[in-house]
């Protein structure tokens, strides 16, 4: 059932003993804003904890700050940033019918919990949650305003990508006036880098390959490729938009290959290309500019298999290019 | 003689015939300063252009839209975002002690021009333009919002640097009414690159090297392998930045050699270390955060004569690390 600000503000006041779960491969939106919402509720002298399937990656553990889990009986479970039960990760799957608010951004949210309060126009779940405390009238303070600026600073690719709204500046603006530095924040989550990262990085630009008159790029990463990198999954975590840097890519492919054998693709558009459309033909989806789908095979057969799904879209003829 | 929004504003009024200079080696700050300016008067039906020493580095070309230059002979010379003589560049030099206005942030202003609209706490030159517009009380368009949107984004590194203020955040969302598409305009700024740029950033992160407990990390870009790569000066703009993304780097240099064979020393800190101070010992100038300098010799004897300058500002003595 969809709620307004009003009715999740008066369900999140009227309650107590709340357990705020984050998305498996937590991101700086569903960890934001389950911190966020924990340190607020906290400061009306109420009981909460947070939870995640999988350990954060190091570059957010400044949102953690001196957070202790408390002791108590969970009474109200609340998810934040997370569209459907299937991404809360095998550790907290259980949790899925037993959701009773859900505070997202996703359009595509599968509408699992008992209360949704979704605005699909807002860049990211912390721009719904910086509504909703103002709307409970909770003062903000540095630590809560660092956790939603961290979600839509990372969700707009610090205010760099098409979903960065008026209102995700002015909100920026009104976080700065609690203290935050926002600088050192992008810096751990954008510049900061591990040497396996600059590994993976250096690897990715030097073995690019460019398909359909240089409009689609492609990267490849085998499951042995990783290893000889000694690259983790954190280490590759938005590596898809390296794909669109060259000036005359339109399309840009990710394929990485997961530890069952399968490819994990992602697919991400410079341009009117809708890359959703090509990866739901595959069985996947997303968004316009940045989609994804999973499958199986030999590499260079998955390749030919996107090519000729792209190929198309772009206007061209994959057997008539080399 | 420094002046104040309202007496820049009466004298732009006031007057005609303008001829708006930018500064060498244009960055999106003096070109969008000098284009806003330009397109604005135009709007009043004064008679403007724009001029540059340099050529413009391709990101910038989406500025240049339909501008043409106008015949008339100047009569007021503005200097847009230009600190200081020198970097008028060789061309335009001449104009230097007849500039009749400055508008400028930059605190190291050395109050050249006729009247200065200075702003040190601006983000840009860009933001100090969108209050002068506001107070001459011409109103924007499209293009004159990408121009200073252009400007503050570039100075901003995309609002990710430490001088990124409030007011640079409200003036983006402000300026997002008039449509412009700051996906795109980021797009041309931060994310496309050459060939020859991904194949300097390759050599980069390949050959950095870490000294000083992996603190202080070092590139050198000799002439002989800035003509292997095929890379022009453009092409290693904004590399300083480079340096500083391994976790544990609090002092990045970035050594390229000139075509005098002198080396031109970009340092960048990510930490309270000031490097304006090392730069300073050794010549040079510049902010806490980035600063530069020159120096003649052999390259290793300029890695040296750097390290020992850096050493000592992280605690550390030279003699006693590897």
């Amino acid at each position: 059932m969809h709620v307004d600000y009003n009715e999740a503000a008066g369900f999140l006041l009227d309650n107590d003993n709340y357990l705020i779960l984050m998305h498996q491969s937590p991101d700086g939106d569903t960890v934001g804003c389950a911190f966020g919402l924990c340190i607020a509720l906290r400061k009306l002298g109420k009981k909460a904890n947070v939870l995640c399937s999988d350990p954060f990656p190091k570059r957010y553990e400044f949102i953690h700050g001196d957070y202790e889990p408390m002791k108590f009986n969970p009474d109200k479970i609340i998810a934040a940033d997370i569209a459907d039960v299937n991404l809360l990760g095998s550790k907290l799957s259980h949790y899925g019918n037993y959701t009773d608010l859900c505070i997202d951004h996703h359009k595509s949210n599968s509408e699992y919990a008992g209360k949704l309060l979704l605005n699909s126009d807002a860049s990211a779940a912390c721009e719904v949650l910086y509504e909703l405390l103002l709307c409970m009238k909770i003062p903000l303070d540095t630590r809560i305003s660092e956790c939603i600026y961290t979600g839509i600073a990372t969700d707009t690719g610090c205010f760099k990508y098409s979903n960065t709204t008026k209102r995700a500046h002015i909100i920026a603006a009104e976080l700065m006036d609690y203290g935050i530095v926002t600088e050192r924040i992008n810096r751990e989550l954008f510049d900061v880098k591990s040497r396996a990262r600059i590994s993976a990085e250096n690897y990715i630009s030097s073995n690019t390959e460019y398909y359909l008159d240089d409009k689609c790029a492609v990267i490849a990463i085998t499951k042995d490729i990783a290893n000889e990198l000694g690259a983790s999954d954190d280490d590759f975590e938005g590596i898809a938009s390296i794909t669109t840097q060259l000036e005359s890519v339109l399309v840009g492919v990710t394929i990485k290959e997961r530890e069952d054998g399968k490819f994990k693709v992602s697919m991400r558009s410079t341009s009117e290309t809708d890359v959703s459309d090509i990866c739901a033909k595959f069985g996947g989806g997303g968004h316009k500019k940045a989609a994804g789908c999973l499958l199986s095979g030999s590499l260079e057969d998955v390749k030919l298999k996107l090519l000729s799904g792209i190929a198309p879209k772009l206007g061209m003829d994959l057997w008539l290019v080399n």
